[in-house]
């Protein structure tokens, strides 16, 4: 079997690398023998090992001898229309294109059934981490009711370096950049972008039903400072990124934020680039998965297992159990009841009479911190929340330095 | 599609009432409806909300409309005998009995190729934490190393209770029992011998030649003692009960032993009933499945998933890659490297004279510890160790208390 590769980036060149180096465990795993048969790039590789790179897409999509295309490009012009004509002309397609599958994958899907092939995409979420097939495969007899972790390892580091080593944000994205793990434009990261594709894409696989990234409520860690860290520990817990997503009788719920978690939860210790991924369901209780949620190799490995499983899987589409949305299906997160981290300057707000009402107070020590504190609002939905902050609710009054949302076990 | 189910104790169960209240979602994966034909089970359930329960084997062997056979009575007599039969008779066969698969495995999963059916364990290892699937599917581009885990749900909340309430083995041992964590005879528990037969299906499976348990190096926890607990908590280490496996050159090594695992090690904060499967390949770097390692519904979950993925491949034998074992395959586990925890009574010996010599000393304060102490190795192979604390050895001079391998990330 030969496969095409689209895109000889990191992921592409990994892909390469790992059919080179694995090429007898990849037969015994898929029966066959698994060659390259084209690689697409609009660069040269003179170095490479693989002579076989052409710059004309024609050139794979007509070559009877390749069943299998790596679209490992990214973005969505054009790889949604090479991908849309690798399958209708009977091709499977493998991807890590997180942005083409949250944004087109209902269609591509669809394509690939009508056509008798395959569209799958392990390394969309999670790099390494089996995160994916589980879902359509080994968990698919569970009624699953949630989905939440850090999906993104570039902010997961930045927070990482804010907990542990009390840099500041700004510092903190610097440092990322300086060691490959942010990119020199890192909004898709910071601003949370990434992480909603990925839970987008994980509620949409879980729970049956497309769910639109663009609709899915989405807060990054730009706003998240040294001091709100400095609380939540002085609280007990940590400040992660999360994507979450769960089920309800009439739809889902999908959010991701900013989320204070006490730190005796298995997502609190997940530091560095590392991602982990919390699955719920009746009866099963809480999976959790874990690994290097990026990195080229990782990432290539699960495009691979991707190429095996299409190869085991000839002339025999794969149900994955993902189809079309629909309107109202997801439910507005604003709804949910949550309890929710507040910073307040000391105006002439007392933290005694919050302590009253039932809020959790949090003072820190030290010059920096006598003219603040801290506290945590007993549980409300987040239409009470916000009013709680505007001008007329009962923290109106005082001057909101932050605030963040508390996930609960 | 009709089911049979052999054993309906708490995993059959299980699976009989996930398949009655999961059905909607059963066929959305599936693509058909799957129900309950036969149950066969020698004890009457007049209660049962199913109606087809039989005392004879052949009911079920015989039935023509009964393509998949969930075999989830455990033991190895008769399952071994029924399930041949039934995958000569051309039906396949999923399974949760490490015990069947850890003995049997390499045939049955012949026999079950032969006649183009399948049989499949995901519930053997890990309840209803898909472990076994991922080493086939996502993990299977991958060429692994390493494969270590908590495996042992029993085990685990043993430990647990002594490392953090401070329980001795024998409380913590008869507080498992009236929880319902351990059986009124916990041999195959707490001596390690069903984390063994787990390990075994996990290297057969991950390296690709079958390991036979029998083999393999087995300790359980039997002889950790609360004093060991706090000497490793001193240390900054936890105990747990390990089931290792790596693959070298020309073989694989394997063991079961309790372990000293850094309190930082993914591992380390596993607790009570939970499982933790680390997975390490080359490029994919560390992979970690996390979750509730037995339990009713959880296993019979993972028992479904098998059942709905014979039922998608239908006609079609999924390739695992567990090949026949192999003389010499399974390499001495005793030239492996590594450091070793002692404890020691304070007969002559100072602990002063062991730090002069590369040993780490942990001392405790308190009466009951005037008289001991322990020390930390440098790494040595296991022969090298039982040569030290053999009579004629370093430490032989000695009272030898107890002796912990310390397992490195």
């Amino acid at each position: 079997m030969k496969i095409g590769i689209m895109g000889f980036g990191v992921v592409g060149g990994g892909v390469g690398e790992l059919i080179a180096t694995n090429a007898e465990s990849i037969k015994r795993r898929s029966g066959e023998e698994i060659t390259v048969g084209k690689i697409l790039d609009l660069r040269d590789f003179p170095d490479s090992q693989y002579k076989c790179f052409t710059k004309d897409f024609q050139d794979i999509l007509n070559d009877p001898e390749i069943g299998v295309v790596a679209e490992v490009m990214g973005g969505t012009k054009p790889a949604y229309e090479f991908t849309k004509q690798l399958l209708e002309a009977g091709k499977s397609v493998v991807t890590s294109n997180k942005e083409l599958v949250a944004k087109h994958g209902t269609e591509l899907l669809k394509i690939a059934k009508d056509n008798n092939v395959n569209y799958l995409f392990e390394a969309s979420v999670g790099g390494g981490i089996p995160i994916i097939r589980p879902l359509y495969t080994s968990l698919a007899a569970n009624e699953l009711t949630d989905i939440y972790g850090i999906l993104n390892g570039t902010t997961n580091y930045i927070l990482t370096q804010m907990i542990k080593e009390g840099e500041t944000f700004e510092n903190a994205l610097k440092g990322a950049q300086e060691n490959g793990y942010a990119e020199k434009d890192p909004t898709a990261d910071i601003e949370g972008h990434d992480t909603c594709r990925k839970t987008a894409i994980l509620a949409s696989l879980a729970f049956g039903k497309f769910v639109d990234s663009d609709e899915i409520p989405c807060e990054g860690i730009t706003k998240v400072t040294l001091e709100d860290v400095e609380y939540a520990a002085k609280f007990g817990a940590v400040i992660k990124l999360l994507g979450i997503t769960s089920r309800a009788e009439n739809g889902v719920y999908a959010m991701v934020c900013p989320a204070i978690l006490d730190s005796s939860h298995p997502l609190a210790g997940i530091d560095d680039v590392f991602n982990g991924i919390m699955v719920r369901g009746e009866g099963l209780g809480d999976v959790m998965f874990y690994g290097r949620g990026a990195g080229a190799l990782p990432t290539a490995s699960a495009v691979l297992s991707d190429i095996i499983d299409t190869v085991k899987h000839k002339d025999k589409h794969i149900r994955l159990g993902w189809s079309e949305g629909q309107e109202g299906y997801l439910l507005d997160a604003k709804t949910l009841p949550s309890r929710f981290y507040v910073r307040l300057s000391k105006t002439e707000a007392a933290p005694e009479t919050f302590a009253k009402k039932g809020y959790d107070v949090i003072t820190l020590d030290g010059e920096k911190y006598k003219d603040e504190f801290a506290v945590v609002t007993p549980e409300m939905t987040g239409y009470e929340f916000d009013k709680l902050v505007s001008v007329d609710g009962e923290l109106g009054g005082y001057n909101v330095l932050g605030k963040i949302r508390l996930v609960a076990e």
